[in-house]
């Protein structure tokens, strides 16, 4: 828990709230060419010249969105990068700079949000953004973290939600459903710990869950592979609450139908023995599970050769017209509807 | 108090995540020439072409930002926008697109959202500015909006915080002190009401403090009237802490001084009545009280004939070298020290 972690504690009180941004910030770096100017003004200046701007927002909540009692706040800030910058890959562009505003209790001494910026810092450093501003406030209960990531394209290379069509092939990348099952590992330790604080977990055969949980990587790399391999979407969106939830808005959204195979879609050997031993289906794992920041995309057929001996990508569908239907492909060969049953942060 | 206003209340759980966004965000329409793709994808995409981007953003919290006990929901709405817009303006840019993220706990029913739209969909048609993104989710408590605002500029108009010269006059729009005057009069009469919940206030003599507080108004004009008026501001920020703190900034980023006429500063005739009525001073007021959101900026001496009859603008002092620091010249001729005492958000 994070008030036992930290023997030295400074109240955020005593830095006041711009003594407090200038001490947070002071080692970000400007590296992008098309940052103007960052922190320290009214507003940041941004070039983007003959690129488009692309641009995208997450707010992340405490109790909704992540437990700090098994959550370190350093991986915390970390995905908060990550979970925009997926957004921004999934428009085919490059991340270029980010804005993070906080709203934190008094609970939280300096320590505390110096780990949280900390991973902001490192993921910033690692995927080449500039954070160029952002707003610190107190918030009456939790940590609230509010993200903006901004990135740039030119315009032939963006690709949206709506051009898939039909006999598309459906390409994900990466596998799914792990950093569901993670999640599952850390309650359940979670409150091993509340029954017995003592209890020594061994969690090294869940030690991939737990990091696809704790420290997703956005998939910065797909664009760069799939110009590599001269393959241009024809559609894309991240899959951040599911694959099934992910695959309808493609799917709505380019007005088309998909043929989706249960037995293609990739799960990692530790998502098949864990699903084993929670008594989870795996697909369902992977279909509802979230949070996972792969993208899925659609490629033309004629593309198929380019992609199909890479690793990083699996063929799991192909697209039909719109009144086949939404459907997955059972290892039966039954064809049955998807129903979006994707995280919902807007619950009772 | 908002869950007595409305007598018709709808679940946000009965919508869902993406039901919500897609009812709260239909009446935003797309006005911006730079706006390629609003809402409804992985991200916004915008083109600036040769303008330079300017970006800003802020976090309001309930119950350290805002009261819902007086704050009209439609207000709080446009509050958040003009925040905002306010930072770009300050800039001498045009604002032209917003994100908006709200968390929103359960005791909020949707029609109190759609209120909080009403609010930000009228900001945003009466300033010209496309809503293309943001988020929505659930939190553990109140109610927290992230705005940010993104604006265009050409590279020779913008005006920084770093530009005010030796013998530059220091100007103001507007007038100072009101919406802190504002919100004391509805503190008082919250704790009357709460006395005496059939007391019928009459406010009439508070209008245009309260008009301050609850719906301020950015200066989207001052940008046009200093163009009109072949003036470009050697330095510029908006007062949204306290003109007191705004001088600082000003000064320090600039490294000059500056001496602040005490008897300059503009005061509406309500401010210095409801002064007397409260015991306050009206300059510690219009120092210290902050949420103003006028524009503070600094002139050529020679551009003083361009705008000594705009009665739009006030000469409040000039700058001096930084040696002989960021002053306060009173009434009685004493310089004094200026100390930033605006409203502090990291408080315990």
């Amino acid at each position: 828990m994070i008030e036992d972690k930290n023997t030295s504690r400074t109240s955020l009180s005593e830095l006041g709230e711009f003594g407090l941004i200038d001490h947070l910030t002071k080692n970000f770096e400007i590296q992008q060419e098309s940052t103007i100017l960052g922190i320290g003004d009214d507003a940041a200046v941004l070039d983007f010249k003959d690129k488009k701007c692309v641009l995208t927002t997450d707010l992340l909540i405490e109790g909704v969105h992540f437990d700090l009692s098994y959550v370190p706040l350093k991986h915390l800030g970390y995905k908060a990068v990550m979970v925009n910058l997926s957004d921004v890959y999934a428009m085919n562009a490059t991340a270029t700079q980010i804005t993070v505003s906080i709203a934190v209790s008094n609970r939280f001494p300096l320590e505390a949000l110096e780990e949280l910026y900390a991973g902001i810092e490192t993921a910033a450093k690692i995927y080449n953004v500039d954070v160029v501003g952002g707003d610190t406030t107190s918030s009456t209960t939790g940590l609230m973290i509010s993200i903006t990531a901004i990135g740039q394209a030119d315009k032939d290379s963006l690709v949206y939600r709506d051009g898939a069509g039909e006999n598309d092939l459906l390409v994900v990348s990466g596998d799914l459903g792990a950093a569901y099952l993670g999640l599952q590992v850390l309650e359940r330790e979670k409150q091993v710990y509340k029954a017995n604080p003592n209890s020594q977990p061994d969690l090294d055969q869940y030690s991939y869950l737990i990091e696809r949980q704790l420290k997703p990587e956005a998939r910065k790399d797909i664009k760069e592979l799939l110009k590599a391999l001269d393959v241009k979407p024809t559609s894309m969106i991240d899959i951040s609450d599911g694959l099934s939830s992910e695959v309808i808005h493609l799917c709505t959204k380019s007005k088309v139908g998909v043929n989706l195979y249960e037995e293609k879609i990739p799960l990692d050997p530790a998502v098949i023995s864990t699903c084993e031993e929670f008594k989870l289906n795996s697909t369902t794992v992977a279909l509802s599970g979230g949070e996972d920041y792969e993208l899925l995309f659609t490629i033309k057929q004629e593309d198929f050769p380019k992609i199909k001996a890479n690793p990083n990508l699996t063929v799991i569908g192909h697209i039909t017209d719109e009144k086949s239907g939404i459907g997955l492909v059972t290892r039966a060969n039954e064809k049955i509807q998807l129903v979006a049953q994707g995280w919902n942060p807007i619950k009772e």
